[in-house]
């Protein structure tokens, strides 16, 4: 204890302990399961493209040697994908380093504060805690939608950063890009308004709800995104901005040079090409959203509407006794406690045979 | 400029602007080269294990799925392999984030130091300035040994790290862990002592050099490790720590959860297990370096003696020179302006092939 006190910061001493969570294979020994599906984290039903897979594949070789510092590589090919100048784009280890780094490069500690609504993505609050941040939350409305007063009655002029989820998880709500700019029309020149968009890809139709073009031409507005959804590379940490061009600047300078890796940023690549994996992951996301949110109201959820590749439900039972019991049954899914929500349920829209799963092993439980 | 200074906190202005280095491929178009071999990152000459790279192409399918929250299984080997409690030893996406959070857990800005030698390891000062913490340095000595009287002289009651890397970047010098013990013991107990060990699988013997038994009993030394030398993983960024455990449980607290990419962790399990590869690199490597030890002094090159997979030594010429003349052949070695030894160069040892092409390239240079 005595050594904690004299080595830990004041701010790290309040962080929880780490708790590994079960493995997939973990489960299905403790559950004695042949089958487990995962509908719980929001990845791709449709795994990893076979385009993608055999880029890896051949460039596994290359692992050896240290990735190009800034992937100037890969910010080109955004920026082609995009439309935009690959000067305002800087990739992360998933847009997570790029949280953190916004918070690392503008806020001070003990002076200045984030902003964002509550419930929101742990990582904003984490980091902000780790450097010393103050961060103030608004809460949603009771339906999850954005309760723009509410956050416009916390700003001040020592707020840096706001961070905005759209589509929003975990509710899967999510607003025009419109009211976005509104927003930032109101907020004072001293704060930079992040929307966070790793979900914007199902939002449908994109140009009504993406901020991306707005961004372009606003100095203090950023967009960050992620190959974990669309692109089906969770599991190789790759997110990326798209900043003003003075923040890109500053936020490449800090970057830790070798942060993604060369399969990581080969893939990327290879993916963005590949658009025939991108349409097929979409009308499948499109389709089994629709088809799970129709089977849930059916057996009395309450299904909160979703332009993302989840549903937040309400179950007619405990949420809590409800997952427990899809978890004995193989169906992984997202209880919601650790955001305050223990009366809801996430699931992430699976492949037609998961959702089919999910679906028959729910409505035996309910009844 | 106005934007810089609302939004860039004063500790990130002094960082300087990101400026990418040529690729392999950028370099053999500007020279007009078939052949361009790299001697300058310390990688592995062997390049990846054939048993790892089975390892990635299997579990290319994986990449959609996030990884495990903190590597459990990962931690696992590594205790199995070095005989060391898994619940010690934290990884992370390179050495490099295992630094900065060492960094950010314990160094309170604008009040604790962190000590190392000069030159050293760039990413030691990068992160505790943009921490906001003082970072102090004590020359090495002129053939590049440790100053421990001098270091001693710069601990007071607010140095919270000192970071010593052994076998040292860029010179290969190293000491017996004896006498790292006699500096743990001679430091207040306020500091905690951080052995970066990346190169010590090549010195030889290792149990001479490596501080890793010490560490097991001490409660302020912490042991840094990498994939990316020996193990031919530099690509897959993995690095870890062994740490006191009060030290792991906090660093894991704070760690993004997902920092290591699924192949990158599969991969390093798989390199751990391959000890044909891992012993063929280690007899290329001291062979290698014995021979280019000699052929550069031959040529009147003072050479450094190292224990590590490269050399440092002084031509008998302009350093810059000799460094643009053997790119231009086509030869990558290191110059080392920005350790500000720009009168030396350091060249990783490659396979039989490349250091021959680089004795009588840089022959053909010098006479």
């Amino acid at each position: 204890m005595e050594l904690i006190q004299r080595f830990i910061r004041p701010e790290v001493l309040i962080f929880d302990p780490y708790s590994p969570g079960l493995s997939i294979d973990e489960i299905r020994e403790k559950y004695k399961l042949n089958n487990v599906i995962k509908m719980a984290s929001n990845e791709n039903p449709l795994g990893v493209s076979p385009v993608v897979q055999e880029t890896i594949k051949r460039n596994a070789p290359l692992s050896f040697r240290y990735p190009s510092a800034g992937n100037p590589e890969l910010c080109r090919a955004l920026g082609l994908y995009l439309g935009v100048d690959p000067g305002r784009i800087v990739c992360g280890n998933g847009s997570d380093e790029i949280i953190d780094l916004l918070i690392r490069i503008s806020a001070c500690p003990g002076r200045d504060n984030i902003l964002a609504f509550k419930p929101c993505f742990s990582i904003y609050q984490l980091q902000a805690k780790l450097c010393g941040v103050d961060f103030r939350q608004c809460p949603l409305k009771p339906d999850f939608s954005f309760d723009w007063q509410g956050l416009l009655g916390l700003v001040d002029e020592h707020t840096k950063l706001v961070f905005l989820t759209n589509p929003d998880n975990p509710s899967g709500f999510a607003v025009p890009f419109s009211e976005i700019e509104t927003l930032y029309m109101s907020l004072p020149e001293t704060a930079i308004l992040v929307i966070d968009e790793a979900y914007i890809d199902f939002a449908s139709p994109l140009d009504k709800f993406s901020s991306l073009q707005t961004a372009l031409k606003s100095e203090r507005m950023v967009i960050l995104r992620t190959f974990s959804k669309l692109f089906g590379l969770a599991g190789l940490r790759v997110g990326f901005g798209i900043f003003p061009r003075f923040l890109a600047d500053y936020v490449r300078r800090v970057r830790l040079p070798f942060s993604i890796n060369v399969l990581g940023e080969k893939a990327a690549q290879a993916a963005l090409k590949d658009s025939m994996f991108k349409q097929a992951t979409l009308e499948l996301v499109l389709r089994g959203r629709q088809y799970l949110a129709h089977e849930l109201e059916i057996m009395d959820c309450e299904v909160y509407p979703s332009q993302a590749n989840f549903l937040m439900f309400k179950p007619p039972a405990d949420a809590r006794v409800v997952f427990e019991k899809l978890l004995a049954r193989g169906v992984i899914v997202r209880p919601l406690n650790s955001y305050g929500l223990s009366h809801l349920i996430r699931v992430s829209v699976g492949t037609e045979t998961e959702n089919k799963t999910f679906i028959s092993e729910l409505r035996a439980i309910l009844h």
